[in-house]
Protein backbone atom coordinates (compact mmCIF):
# COMPACT_ATOMS: atom_id res chain seq x y z
CA UNK A 1 0.00 0.00 0.00
CA UNK A 2 1.22 3.38 -0.91
CA UNK A 3 -1.44 5.95 -0.30
CA UNK A 4 0.15 9.38 -1.04
CA UNK A 5 -0.54 12.07 0.92
CA UNK A 6 -3.04 14.49 -0.17
CA UNK A 7 -2.48 17.69 -0.88
CA UNK A 8 -4.02 20.38 1.58
CA UNK A 9 -5.73 23.65 1.36
CA UNK A 10 -3.24 26.57 1.93
CA UNK A 11 -4.16 30.34 2.47
CA UNK A 12 -2.88 33.32 0.08
CA UNK A 13 -1.22 35.17 3.03
CA UNK A 14 -3.38 38.57 1.91
CA UNK A 15 -6.38 36.47 3.30
CA UNK A 16 -4.58 35.84 6.60
CA UNK A 17 -5.02 38.65 9.20
CA UNK A 18 -2.61 39.85 12.05
CA UNK A 19 -4.29 38.07 14.83
CA UNK A 20 -4.28 34.80 13.00
CA UNK A 21 -0.75 34.67 12.67
CA UNK A 22 -0.55 36.08 16.27
CA UNK A 23 -2.42 33.73 17.88
CA UNK A 24 -0.73 30.57 15.76
CA UNK A 25 2.47 31.85 17.29
CA UNK A 26 1.49 32.26 20.99
CA UNK A 27 1.55 28.49 21.75
CA UNK A 28 5.00 26.87 23.31
CA UNK A 29 5.28 23.97 20.77
CA UNK A 30 4.29 25.87 17.48
CA UNK A 31 6.54 28.82 18.29
CA UNK A 32 9.46 26.20 18.92
CA UNK A 33 8.85 24.56 15.70
CA UNK A 34 8.91 27.73 13.42
CA UNK A 35 12.15 28.30 15.06
CA UNK A 36 13.39 24.78 13.89
CA UNK A 37 12.27 25.37 10.61
CA UNK A 38 13.37 28.97 10.80
CA UNK A 39 17.16 27.46 11.85
CA UNK A 40 16.87 24.41 10.15
CA UNK A 41 14.87 24.63 6.90
CA UNK A 42 12.13 22.70 5.63
CA UNK A 43 11.61 19.06 7.42
CA UNK A 44 9.27 16.12 7.32
CA UNK A 45 6.61 15.84 9.40
CA UNK A 46 8.42 12.97 11.82
CA UNK A 47 11.25 15.48 12.38
CA UNK A 48 9.27 17.89 12.78
CA UNK A 49 7.59 15.55 15.75
CA UNK A 50 10.90 14.84 17.07
CA UNK A 51 11.88 18.43 17.48
CA UNK A 52 8.37 19.20 19.11
CA UNK A 53 9.27 17.60 22.22
CA UNK A 54 7.14 15.09 23.70
CA UNK A 55 3.33 16.16 21.89
CA UNK A 56 0.91 13.47 21.16
CA UNK A 57 0.94 12.98 17.57
CA UNK A 58 -3.01 14.35 17.11
CA UNK A 59 -1.73 17.68 19.25
CA UNK A 60 0.92 17.85 16.92
CA UNK A 61 -1.45 17.55 13.51
CA UNK A 62 -3.41 19.65 15.09
CA UNK A 63 -0.26 22.45 15.78
CA UNK A 64 0.40 22.11 12.62
CA UNK A 65 -2.92 22.73 11.14
CA UNK A 66 -2.55 26.04 12.55
CA UNK A 67 0.23 26.53 10.90
CA UNK A 68 -0.55 26.40 8.29
CA UNK A 69 -3.92 27.65 8.00
CA UNK A 70 -2.22 31.17 9.79
CA UNK A 71 -0.16 31.07 6.68
CA UNK A 72 3.17 29.79 8.19
CA UNK A 73 3.98 26.85 6.46
CA UNK A 74 3.46 24.24 3.84
CA UNK A 75 2.91 20.79 4.33
CA UNK A 76 3.62 19.28 0.87
CA UNK A 77 2.74 16.08 0.20
CA UNK A 78 5.99 14.04 -0.76
CA UNK A 79 5.11 10.74 -1.90
CA UNK A 80 3.70 9.15 1.37
CA UNK A 81 5.29 11.63 3.55
CA UNK A 82 4.86 15.67 3.61
CA UNK A 83 7.39 18.17 4.16
CA UNK A 84 6.91 21.01 6.38
CA UNK A 85 8.35 24.65 5.35
CA UNK A 86 8.04 27.82 6.67
CA UNK A 87 6.23 30.50 4.09
CA UNK A 88 9.03 32.91 5.68
CA UNK A 89 9.50 34.95 2.45
CA UNK A 90 5.97 35.66 1.84
CA UNK A 91 4.94 36.29 5.88
CA UNK A 92 8.21 38.71 5.64
CA UNK A 93 6.12 40.59 2.70
CA UNK A 94 2.82 40.34 4.62
CA UNK A 95 3.93 40.84 8.10
CA UNK A 96 7.40 43.08 7.72
CA UNK A 97 9.67 42.39 10.51
CA UNK A 98 7.29 39.81 12.12
CA UNK A 99 9.14 36.99 12.14
CA UNK A 100 12.19 38.69 12.97
CA UNK A 101 10.86 39.97 16.59
CA UNK A 102 9.54 36.93 17.23
CA UNK A 103 12.60 34.52 16.34
CA UNK A 104 15.10 37.33 18.02
CA UNK A 105 12.82 38.08 20.81
CA UNK A 106 12.23 33.89 21.67
CA UNK A 107 16.10 33.55 21.05
CA UNK A 108 16.51 36.04 23.79
CA UNK A 109 13.61 35.72 26.16
CA UNK A 110 15.66 31.89 26.46
CA UNK A 111 18.86 33.29 27.50
CA UNK A 112 19.10 35.14 31.53
CA UNK A 113 17.69 38.50 31.51
CA UNK A 114 18.05 41.52 34.03
CA UNK A 115 14.79 42.47 36.40
CA UNK A 116 13.06 44.67 35.50
CA UNK A 117 11.01 47.10 37.57
CA UNK A 118 7.21 45.61 38.92
CA UNK A 119 6.52 49.28 39.95
CA UNK A 120 4.42 51.98 38.08
CA UNK A 121 6.29 55.44 37.97
CA UNK A 122 2.33 56.34 39.09
CA UNK A 123 2.75 60.01 39.77
CA UNK A 124 2.05 61.29 36.46
CA UNK A 125 -0.49 59.37 35.09
CA UNK A 126 -2.79 59.76 37.88
CA UNK A 127 -2.14 64.17 37.41
CA UNK A 128 -3.99 65.88 35.26
CA UNK A 129 -2.09 65.73 31.98
CA UNK A 130 -1.47 63.27 29.47
CA UNK B 1 -20.08 56.62 47.76
CA UNK B 2 -17.06 57.04 46.94
CA UNK B 3 -15.29 53.44 46.47
CA UNK B 4 -11.75 53.73 44.88
CA UNK B 5 -10.59 51.30 42.69
CA UNK B 6 -8.55 48.78 44.46
CA UNK B 7 -4.49 48.21 43.02
CA UNK B 8 -4.25 44.88 41.05
CA UNK B 9 -1.39 42.70 40.43
CA UNK B 10 0.88 43.61 37.44
CA UNK B 11 3.62 40.82 36.72
CA UNK B 12 7.33 41.67 36.57
CA UNK B 13 7.92 41.70 32.77
CA UNK B 14 10.81 38.82 33.15
CA UNK B 15 7.98 36.64 34.55
CA UNK B 16 5.92 37.26 30.78
CA UNK B 17 7.29 34.39 28.34
CA UNK B 18 6.86 35.17 24.83
CA UNK B 19 3.62 33.02 23.95
CA UNK B 20 1.52 34.67 26.84
CA UNK B 21 2.21 37.84 25.20
CA UNK B 22 1.58 37.20 21.52
CA UNK B 23 -2.04 35.28 22.95
CA UNK B 24 -2.75 38.54 24.40
CA UNK B 25 -2.08 40.31 21.47
CA UNK B 26 -3.89 37.69 19.01
CA UNK B 27 -7.48 39.13 19.72
CA UNK B 28 -8.55 42.05 17.10
CA UNK B 29 -9.89 44.16 20.23
CA UNK B 30 -6.70 43.72 21.93
CA UNK B 31 -4.78 44.51 19.38
CA UNK B 32 -6.81 47.70 18.30
CA UNK B 33 -6.55 48.77 22.12
CA UNK B 34 -3.05 48.52 22.14
CA UNK B 35 -2.39 50.84 19.33
CA UNK B 36 -4.47 52.89 19.94
CA UNK B 37 -2.98 53.06 23.50
CA UNK B 38 0.56 53.61 21.45
CA UNK B 39 -1.21 56.30 19.60
CA UNK B 40 -2.68 58.31 22.10
CA UNK B 41 -0.62 57.85 25.62
CA UNK B 42 -2.84 56.33 28.86
CA UNK B 43 -6.74 56.51 28.36
CA UNK B 44 -9.26 56.07 31.08
CA UNK B 45 -11.12 52.87 30.66
CA UNK B 46 -14.28 54.44 29.52
CA UNK B 47 -12.07 55.81 26.77
CA UNK B 48 -10.67 52.37 26.01
CA UNK B 49 -14.09 50.83 25.37
CA UNK B 50 -15.13 53.17 23.75
CA UNK B 51 -11.68 52.90 21.55
CA UNK B 52 -12.96 49.00 21.28
CA UNK B 53 -15.69 49.42 19.79
CA UNK B 54 -19.20 47.41 20.14
CA UNK B 55 -18.13 44.84 23.11
CA UNK B 56 -20.30 43.72 26.14
CA UNK B 57 -18.95 45.48 29.65
CA UNK B 58 -17.88 41.94 31.04
CA UNK B 59 -15.83 41.25 28.01
CA UNK B 60 -14.05 44.41 27.54
CA UNK B 61 -12.99 43.90 31.20
CA UNK B 62 -11.26 40.12 30.17
CA UNK B 63 -9.43 41.55 27.43
CA UNK B 64 -7.83 44.19 29.72
CA UNK B 65 -7.19 41.71 32.41
CA UNK B 66 -5.24 39.47 29.88
CA UNK B 67 -3.63 42.30 28.74
CA UNK B 68 -2.34 43.24 32.21
CA UNK B 69 -1.69 39.87 32.93
CA UNK B 70 0.56 39.60 29.80
CA UNK B 71 2.41 42.37 31.07
CA UNK B 72 0.99 44.77 28.10
CA UNK B 73 -0.70 47.34 30.02
CA UNK B 74 -0.51 49.25 33.69
CA UNK B 75 -4.39 49.49 35.07
CA UNK B 76 -3.83 52.46 37.98
CA UNK B 77 -6.46 53.42 40.15
CA UNK B 78 -7.37 56.81 40.23
CA UNK B 79 -9.61 57.33 42.34
CA UNK B 80 -12.57 55.59 41.78
CA UNK B 81 -11.65 55.23 38.39
CA UNK B 82 -8.78 53.60 36.24
CA UNK B 83 -5.65 54.82 34.30
CA UNK B 84 -4.78 52.37 31.14
CA UNK B 85 -1.36 52.86 30.37
CA UNK B 86 1.00 50.44 27.63
CA UNK B 87 4.14 49.47 29.29
CA UNK B 88 6.03 50.39 26.01
CA UNK B 89 9.31 50.63 27.46
CA UNK B 90 9.23 47.54 29.34
CA UNK B 91 8.16 45.34 26.65
CA UNK B 92 10.20 46.70 24.31
CA UNK B 93 13.09 46.06 26.70
CA UNK B 94 11.83 42.01 27.31
CA UNK B 95 10.81 41.88 23.67
CA UNK B 96 12.97 44.00 21.64
CA UNK B 97 11.39 45.08 18.30
CA UNK B 98 8.30 43.08 18.56
CA UNK B 99 5.57 46.02 20.17
CA UNK B 100 7.24 47.87 17.07
CA UNK B 101 6.54 44.72 14.44
CA UNK B 102 2.88 44.19 15.50
CA UNK B 103 1.84 47.19 15.34
CA UNK B 104 3.64 48.37 11.96
CA UNK B 105 2.52 45.57 11.07
CA UNK B 106 -0.93 46.14 12.06
CA UNK B 107 -1.14 49.53 10.03
CA UNK B 108 0.70 47.94 7.21
CA UNK B 109 -1.97 45.17 7.21
CA UNK B 110 -4.85 47.64 7.31
CA UNK B 111 -3.58 49.14 3.81
CA UNK B 112 -4.33 47.32 0.41
CA UNK B 113 -1.80 45.23 -0.12
CA UNK B 114 -0.65 43.28 -3.76
CA UNK B 115 -1.83 39.52 -4.00
CA UNK B 116 0.61 37.32 -3.45
CA UNK B 117 1.03 33.85 -5.07
CA UNK B 118 -0.26 30.71 -3.21
CA UNK B 119 1.42 28.11 -5.27
CA UNK B 120 4.66 26.84 -3.71
CA UNK B 121 7.52 26.53 -5.48
CA UNK B 122 7.45 22.94 -5.38
CA UNK B 123 10.07 20.92 -7.52
CA UNK B 124 13.34 21.75 -4.47
CA UNK B 125 10.83 20.63 -1.63
CA UNK B 126 10.26 17.37 -3.19
CA UNK B 127 13.70 16.89 -3.95
CA UNK B 128 16.11 14.74 -2.20
CA UNK B 129 18.38 18.15 -0.24
CA UNK B 130 17.48 20.35 2.18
Amino acid sequence: MSTAARALPHPDLVDVDLPQVLFALSDPTRLHLVRELDAQGPLSVAQCQAAGGDVPKSTFSHHLRTLREAGLIWSIPDGRRRTIELRRDEVDRRFPGLLAAVLDTDRAASSSDPGLPELHPAASVAGPTG
